[in-house]
């Protein structure tokens, strides 16, 4: 076992999910991670509660999508449900051996299946969850890395110290909620937002392990201005490059990607809620330096920051309805003349984690 | 994936459990078997059902009694429960990689877990539900075969004609229905005992996978004579070899074995019923000729007869109770002189598969 597996779960179970007596824990897996798996289910009894593993291996669920007629698609798993209503809390371990597996199945199918699962989806939501990644072959193929350097980007990004971690996110929380307006200068980038009276929510290591990230709605009609993402935004395993979007009152007038332009304009048209920000988020995590191709880990990467086009987060205060929530990526370095400037004032956190501010 | 596992899921989804649209299937297996899972699974579907995978791998069980406290051992989980409860079929998979995972672990933790667990054992017992086993070289090594060996074991055991299975156990079974009184003779063996008015019940392939065998209980003081046990029986992964019994009004009145008499001597102290049979069975399946020391395989193999000491099943119209049930196997074969009497008759299986009687 790799030794820092320990620690990984450790992170889990105490800081994470904070299990306690008495708990029913659910940990699911796909294809590897049976070894982390027996690392948290001893965590777990050691804190007097009642692990329980599933596992979904990739295989079986694409065999779901290759056989299941319609009715079946339509049907809702009872024992499933059940047991995630009886569980308090839910831990779910991406461990993919084949990031490309549903790529070939028709998208209907796989949307037509997540409505079918809403319900699960929901009970789940409702109680304490946690969403983290176990390296595998698969996701070091996607990002372009052996298994070895994954490994070490993940534990990287994962074995940082959450305690300073949290600190620099809390200030920045009391930073955006103090905050009218937020203005971002960068490489072929000036945009005005207003997140006014909206509420920053300081992202993990609760629901998501890597944490490192505090986000935040835009009042929706608010943005003016340009953008250009210097990240591709991925979405159904595609990769849109170089989008620049142009907004006036909020809404997106003009866009342009330097690679497949058709998607982003496939997307801006899914509904009105699709052409306005739903989010704003800032990445704090310096454990995470590489982009890979993975949104739980790359809009947490340290001096970057995401726009979602579409459905705001409630617990921000946000408003913007949308079919979609589609994350957009772009690095923020202060170092090389980028500015996030709130209400007037450029802040950046300093090498050494402190927000700076200066007029 | 080893070919013979599309007939083997076949069976158990046609056959043992009779999956159907809208059922909420539950597959469990510990180490080995994800082959096979996938297998199942894409069956189930077919059939318009729902299966849900739970893996338990014997490291995690292990680490469960070498970790929890007796709080922790005598807390039902709760979402396991409701998940089974929600379940409609339940297909078991012994699978694990080593039979000797909890040979070290204190007895009285394993009968605690189990108490605990007994709510849940009866939900399952409830459901349609089947026990089955997938080849692994744990099981091969139990057994001192190679692995391929081991595999064709299993398949030869579980890959029979079981229309013609059935029809030898029905008849067996339409036998002994009318039967009031069996005599056992053999290698130091002439048994009397009465199963008047009883019910012999067939067994397999439903609950068991593989099937084989006709029981039935046997009047509690009705057992005169003695047996002579030729197959080592196994209690707590101990084997008592060449088991002698003598009977009078129903009761051991004396014994001995050849090794581990200790251990026997224990068992018939349990308590009262552990001194009375509980079972007489019949095993036809001739697709298995070897002793594996497995009681899923050795109850049912060929030209063999068991009795258990102890509990009778309420199935057959049994009425002994004891805490133990205990399978003692003896090879009854006519061809080297044995024989099975009823009400005065000898009844055989002939090698052609037809039940032979002679006055």
């Amino acid at each position: 076992m790799d030794p820092r597996l320990h620690a990984f779960a450790k992170l889990i179970v105490n800081m994470a999910t904070q299990i306690t007596r008495g708990d029913n824990v659910l940990i699911q897996i796909s294809d590897h991670g049976h070894d982390f798996a027996l690392e948290l289910y001893k965590q777990i009894i050691e804190k007097g509660a009642q692990p329980l593993l599933v596992s979904t291996p990739t295989e079986l669920v694409r065999a779901f999508y290759d056989i299941a007629d319609s009715k079946t698609i339509s049907t809702l798993p009872r024992h499933y449900y059940h047991l995630i209503q009886a569980s308090d809390v839910i831990i779910n371990i991406r461990s993919e051996a084949n990031t490309k597996n549903l790529s070939t199945v028709p998208s209907h199918k796989i949307s037509a299946r997540a409505k079918t699962l809403k319900p699960i989806q929901e009970e789940r939501l409702s109680k304490r969850w946690c969403l983290t990644q176990y390296p595998t072959m698969g996701y070091a193929q996607e990002a372009a890395m052996s298994f070895a350097e994954y490994s070490d980007f993940v534990f990287s990004a994962i074995l940082i110290d959450w305690e300073d971690q949290l600190r620099v996110m809390q200030e920045l929380k009391q930073i955006l909620d103090q905050t009218d307006e937020v203005r971002l200068i960068g490489d072929r980038t000036d945009l005005i937002m207003s997140i006014k009276g909206r509420n920053a929510v300081v992202g993990g290591p609760d629901n998501n392990v890597p944490g490192g990230e505090v986000f935040t709605a835009p009042i929706d009609d608010s943005a003016e201005g340009h953008i250009y993402f210097d990240l591709p935004a991925i979405k159904y395993g595609q990769e849109v490059e170089g989008i620049t979007l142009y907004f006036e009152k909020g809404e997106v007038v003009d866009f342009s990607a330097e690679r497949n332009e058709a998607l982003l304009r496939s997307m801006l048209e899914t509904d009105a809620g699709a052409r306005r920000l739903g989010e704003l988020g800032i990445g704090t995590n310096r454990g995470i330096t590489t982009f890979t191709k993975n949104i739980l880990f790359d809009e947490k990467i340290g001096d970057t920051i995401h726009l979602a086009l579409g459905r705001a987060y409630k617990e921000c205060g946000g408003t913007n309805e949308s079919a979609i929530h589609w994350d957009m990526i772009k690095t923020m370095k202060y170092t090389q003349g980028s500015r996030m400037i709130f209400d007037g004032i450029a802040v950046h956190l300093s090498e050494d984690g402190k927000w700076v501010t200066e007029s």
